[in-house]
């Protein structure tokens, strides 16, 4: 894994491993925000309450014994692609592994939601994490406080989103939640509340410092700039290898390999340029679409026999018609990084000084 | 290559896939405080001056002419392996791979310097590179300034310091100083300046921004913390495979691979631990002793059966006795983190929820 920060644990996929439809567990992205942690499933309680009919609470036990659903999901952080913004921005300088393909086993929120008996009138679900700390970006709370994020009702009883405690037919490890987590299909990683201990039903808008501050993006309403929370993903496409500075030879076809996914459709058409954007050719993919889960490519590339620097990208777009953007969109600070930028390769050509980053 | 900067270009090597004795240039690290130059060996001139007899200018060719020297040196970033300073530190974010070992071929200095008639009183030697920009950290000059070097005397005059101009027998790549850089064998790396295109003898001490405020350390002196400038690496060793985060069979043999270095020395023994520092076995070596060189070293694990999670380190004496310390020595700032630190692998074993992170 490549570190981004040691503690708390921040760690990335090396892109250019991709290989399988589902990414192993050692290999899936670690975004924390705080220390990991301790928690058993001997002890482990799960509550909900807020605008229910009953409150509740399940123990581990309990929850492994509601039916069990599986879900196949990508999972971006909104912030991966970071170190691609220039000038550097703060926050995790993540290059193109914050983001991994699961499947994920667990219980349906809207069966536990209907057990508790969810009011008509509650708007918002609250998910709390057992993670705890001061964040440092201002307007930053004085005190500690949970990791917290919320959904509107209509996902929150969706088929799709999952109270879930097992990653790729394994416990969930330790980082990515243990002993149980949320999935959210179709969102960014950060709506997927990792050490899952509370579910609050609200009538109303959370307010929370991941859901205002952090995590959010400036949306206008009618001519004004108002603070919405992050949730779908953007459209998205990657290019696992060739990996940037990656010496390529030249005269031969090279298979250029990478996954595309979005948060509200299904990926439809992917494209590749090897010339910095001036030309595209259409890549195949190698996954049947399959909503919420990533959709591998390939696209054999004829490299020509001049040695020299070449950029290649990659750009989707959806079912519903969404393209990635030519220039990250500024409303969203330092995340949503979607735009297609350039991995620049090396053709291997005589030894001239005309090799890496001339 | 993992990215740690975009720009300017501050790139890793993936020290996890350490496998012949020199490093591909394609996989050498790069450590850049500024744009890379565009400088053509046609144009290009050395300037030779200060405290010499004769101010002399040599052009590109006029450097190959000379008598062509070969020297293999391992260069590390004086500020590799900071990711492991816990709490996280201002500088690029390295992990393991800054640094990288290469075959080396030039021009010694001593014949530059000898062309030149270095003045008998001249006692440092400043060495200026193409790269220009203003540097960020507090004291920060008002005005761009070039990075800028220099060497005491009797290195700049020892056998091994050579004015570069191939990198593994090919030309240098533009970002690892093309057309021409120095190379100091034993020190960190940004005593090879890049891009060299000015040689400046002094009689006094050099006070640049590099040599004093950045890549200086504090050292005692009269019981007076005094600024010093970084030279000789420190003696280090470090784990490339099993790799933070790997998960290794349980009950079989592992071979723990790595390498190990040191500036003023030759490292003569290296071990490694599998519980945290506990306890410690010899590890073999793989290279024979070749001053300026690292050597690659393995030592074979039997991987308990017991699942769980297993702290790795390696730690290295060199044949003056110098031992890596046991913790960081604050003096050095974010700089010569070669204390030994924690490969945190996971020994596979039945899923329960005992896996990576728990």
């Amino acid at each position: 894994m490549v570190i981004r920060q040691r503690e708390p644990v921040n760690f990335e996929y090396p892109f250019d491993r991709l290989d399988t439809f589902l990414t192993p567990n050692s290999l899936f992205y670690i975004r924390s925000h705080f220390k990991t942690p301790a928690l058993d499933r001997e002890s482990y309680q799960l509550h909900v309450d807020g605008a229910v009919a009953k409150a509740l609470s399940f123990r581990y036990g309990e929850l492994r014994d509601l039916p069990a659903e599986k879900r196949v999901a990508t999972l971006e952080c909104a912030g991966n692609s970071r170190i691609f913004l220039v000038p550097q921005v703060e926050g995790a300088q993540w290059q193109l592994g914050a983001v991994g393909n699961a499947e994920w086993t667990g219980v349906r929120l809207r069966h536990v939601l209907e057990q508790a008996g969810l009011a008509d009138d509650a708007t918002e679900i609250v998910f709390e994490g057992a993670d705890r700390g001061k964040p440092k970006e201002a307007p930053c709370p004085p005190e500690p406080i949970l990791y917290a994020r919320s959904l509107l009702r209509a996902k929150a009883l969706s088929d799709e989103v999952l109270v879930a405690y097992q990653m790729n037919g394994q416990d969930l490890p330790a980082d990515h939640g243990y002993p149980v987590r949320l999935i959210v299909p179709g969102h960014y990683g950060m709506a997927s509340v990792k050490w899952l201990t509370r579910i609050h039903a609200i009538r109303g808008t959370f307010q929370g410092y991941w859901q205002t501050s952090d995590y959010a993006y400036w949306e206008e309403v009618d001519g004004e700039p108002v603070r919405a929370p992050l949730s779908e993903m953007a459209v998205k496409s990657q290019i696992a290898r060739p990996s940037t500075y990656e010496v390529v030879p030249g005269g031969q076809p090279y298979k250029v390999f990478g996954a595309c996914w979005c948060g509200a459709a299904q990926v439809e058409e992917i494209e590749v340029s090897t010339d910095g954007g001036a030309s595209w050719v259409s890549a195949e993919f190698l996954d049947e679409p399959r909503r919420f889960a990533w959709r591998r490519w390939q696209s054999i590339w004829q490299v020509p026999k001049e040695p020299g620097r070449y950029e290649l990208m990659a750009r989707a777009r959806d079912s519903n018609g969404q393209r990635q953007p030519e220039q990250h969109n500024a409303n969203y600070g330092t995340y949503v990084i979607n735009h297609p930028f350039a991995i620049e390769v090396f053709v291997d050509g005589p030894a001239t000084g005309d090799g890496p980053g001339h």
